[in-house]
């Protein structure tokens, strides 16, 4: 059987981002393989990994990368799978060079785009679920199980406050 | 039967943007349902649309919003269906303000933001069609050709340079 | 006797900003409740807060969040009570975010914005007495006799320049 | 009897965007006095002003400027009244000048800040009430019917779509 | 005999700006192809035309897009020789988004960036003819003409004033 | 007899910044007074300053401050003598608001604005020489001895090169 | 006798902005020359005009430009006279480009920039003035009656609103 | 034999960015000069530098500055030699300021600008090979070596996920 989700990102720098995207897959036991693709260093491996997605029986691309970040945005060129890109904090303009990038995708081939960083990468996880539980209840109840437990972590803290 | 997807915006005027999300799924035959919920002037009903939205079999919800846009992540709080924000275009900071307030979620919540303005909307509802072919391989076939049906139309325009 | 004003703040990490808040109003001798309040995590509970505070004797709701700032407008939009909005320091935009989330509310719900993290904290603390003040002599007095002490340690500073 | 709101602005030009508090007040009968103060070119003028309005039986000073907008700021610190910063929309910049000229006040001396333009205006004149409707119910309840009025809109606005 | 130049751009919407690099090229008698090439609707065609560009006699190729506009840098990503890249201007963000998206772009890849819009365009024409007056004394004598002319329209412009 | 520049800024922490023009003065021996005056906290001592400032003999105002940045603007409302605003590097926008606040001033009251931060408080201890180098034959001089000293140093630092 | 101030902007088409300028010379009878001179189309006239400037009996240099506007500061670079620098507002960025290329100046040469567009010219114009009221009592007091005029403009303004 | 590439910085303290330049130009074999050339320091310097650089045989300029960063600019002004413009990240605005200075040239003088920081020195040293392997197969066989080993890197690097 093959992986559900697939998480590309642009370096291998940016798995100190990802690996939030990962971990909420782990959690959830959601399917996923990881690998390092560049838009700009291994071209051909990005059109060849975007064209193949779908017969690999992959549903959802997860892609992030920072700076000029066309990773997102040119596999989402080769594939009508959806494709959630995350913008990776940048060196130095702080990921909105990241952001721009991968969101302003023009009419025709878009980009689900999450957060800038760590918050995007986790939030990318959880939208793949999220589209995953449209048709599978099981992880529909894990998802609101979760959301149980954040309300209840939230609920307890004001109990730090001061 | 139910509608596949809602689209819903925070204001009447917002419908000359998202009206090109109805546009697509029109052509791809997705049945959806459109109405008018605003975060700040209907939370009750936002809440409770959000909330009922799974059980009435939609799938995907599409909100756009402009300025302090709240309505996408504010769903998005109340469902774990997918969400997908659209930034409409502000008066004042050109739509900006809507992309930092739809895509810069916190972990746990997550929006799929796509590109202020029209060409956003538009990606919206086709966005919503490829999460839906992910099992749904006759959507895919459309989507299939609708890409080649852009590549047509770029490929033949360069006889209009000049 | 109820609280006159309530601290509320998205995550309780929003407690090293916020409780610069809390210090004017110790200082002030207003009484005020403090608790962590999500809108994406805690979104019903977030209502009820609202909803009930005018009941509750609560004048003044000071609301702090950071990131897409959902918090202050979403409370504002389930009260009419005014609401005082604090952006907190965001990890990657620095706050920009949160203040444009916050400050560009739509004709019809506003939020009283003061600045990006610590000072705006503490300005939220004073905006609040100086609304109790418009009927409370007290607390005008009060907030007088702190802007002469400012005036005095500013006028004094010069001796520690060079 | 004197008026409880005072709407002041740097320049008559400001009045386009200014006249929005203005309705909101005439609406809720609230008595306001409006004049152009000058923070640049009056400066003398707006100190006393400032200075003598608690006397004077106002209760809350707005307060509308753009480009380097320094009245809302330079008034608070002239009263301990609360101000209301609205940013109005300048001709270069959009308005983002004026915004962070206002909101961003040091510790110590807070401008409750509203949205850049039209919508700030209208949400300055409804946040003046709301201060005011902490002791007086039957403000409370004219802003209520009024949030009733707007839910009745944009309920029945959905059937304008399309 | 093959074109020395290529001029490729997104959409025929980017003609109005970069038919300004044709300008330049036509006036320095520099032979140059132009075809709509996208990077999102034709990925393949962009691939296939970056690759074999060498091979063909090309020497630079200017490439025009706007938004997410990821023409230059993948392009770029496809061949060795210089790619100048044209941010177009943008409907949202003004080209600021175009700008971003082409100018940052990773170690490893370059891309020759110039101005946003119609002078960007007109640079990118002079930018390629800089580039082979390295070798063409031809073009460098042509160039040095032209700025001396340019030197003479602004010296007797200043007859215009007043 | 009286110092010919004062230099002013809004908070003891401005130090930092401010004494880089001190410095300039100090080596070019142009006399000056520094003195913390804060537009928000001592506004009355700011107008008296700025309104006695000229029949004292002080020629040039130099004036540092950070955030929502009124101190330069403010002083050149009460005085015709040049006003020289440092913008300081503020804790959350680095700076940029500072540099906005103090430079979009309205027609009829400039403020000379320079660079944020050090670079900035060193160029405003420059600028009030240069103004003084006018009719100061002995500060021109010496003016142009740095000149030629700075351009030294620059011709001997490519020995550091690698 | 010379022209005490000279006004130069970098092209025929800053005329509209820079006259505002020339207008407060006129008015307060200070004498000048205006002249287009091109950083990047005249360097050379550029560098003999600023090299020249102060034995020519000018005192003050205006210096407009829009975009990459590198004339303020290469005018700067090549004089110790104090030099005004006036961002005009650009076709894409709105003149912020403008401005960060002319008030970032490094330390050793400033730059004494104004705001963006017509205010900003207006404003160099005024600002040369002060720098001559330093020492001479007859513009110092022309301009204190133009401030007097316009707090006359401003106090009679309020008539018109409403 | 002179060199082919010429590569200069404003300062000292933009060799830690620049030297990524030259790193490449030695790794691949290709002769150059670094030399400290300051815009605002040693303008006559940059003049005679960039007047003489073809007759030296120079046939590549590539220049780095930071902030209000004119040395690029200029350099092309007094040369047609292609020019490379490294946006040198800057202490207060992380480097926009230099990028727009840098970028942002009027149509007639173009600069060929990469991204801000090492990431765009280390492409200045690709971009003016790329340049010269339009005449040079050796270069362009070097150029294309390094891209397979870029490429061998990336593949690799999905071992060390996780």
């Amino acid at each position: 059987m093959t992986a559900e989700v697939a998480i590309i990102m642009g370096s291998v720098s940016d798995w100190e981002t990802m690996k939030h995207a990962c971990e909420q897959l782990d959690e959830l036991e959601i399917s996923y393989i990881k690998q390092v693709v560049s838009a700009h260093r291994t071209p051909d491996l990005m059109f060849e990994f975007a064209e193949g997605a779908r017969e690999k029986g992959i549903k959802i691309i997860i892609a992030g990368a920072g700076g000029a970040a066309h990773l997102p945005g040119m596999v989402a060129a080769k594939t009508t799978l959806p494709v959630i890109g995350v913008p990776v904090k940048s060196r130095t303009l702080n990921g909105l060079d990241s952001l721009l990038s991968i969101v302003q995708m023009p009419a025709g081939v878009p980009v689900a785009t999450t957060a800038i960083g760590q918050a995007g990468a986790t939030n990318a996880g959880l939208l793949a679920a999220q589209m995953l539980s449209m048709y599978d209840l099981g992880i529909a109840q894990k998802l609101a199980e979760k959301r149980a437990n954040m309300r209840e972590i939230v609920m307890e803290s004001s109990d730090q406050l001061g």
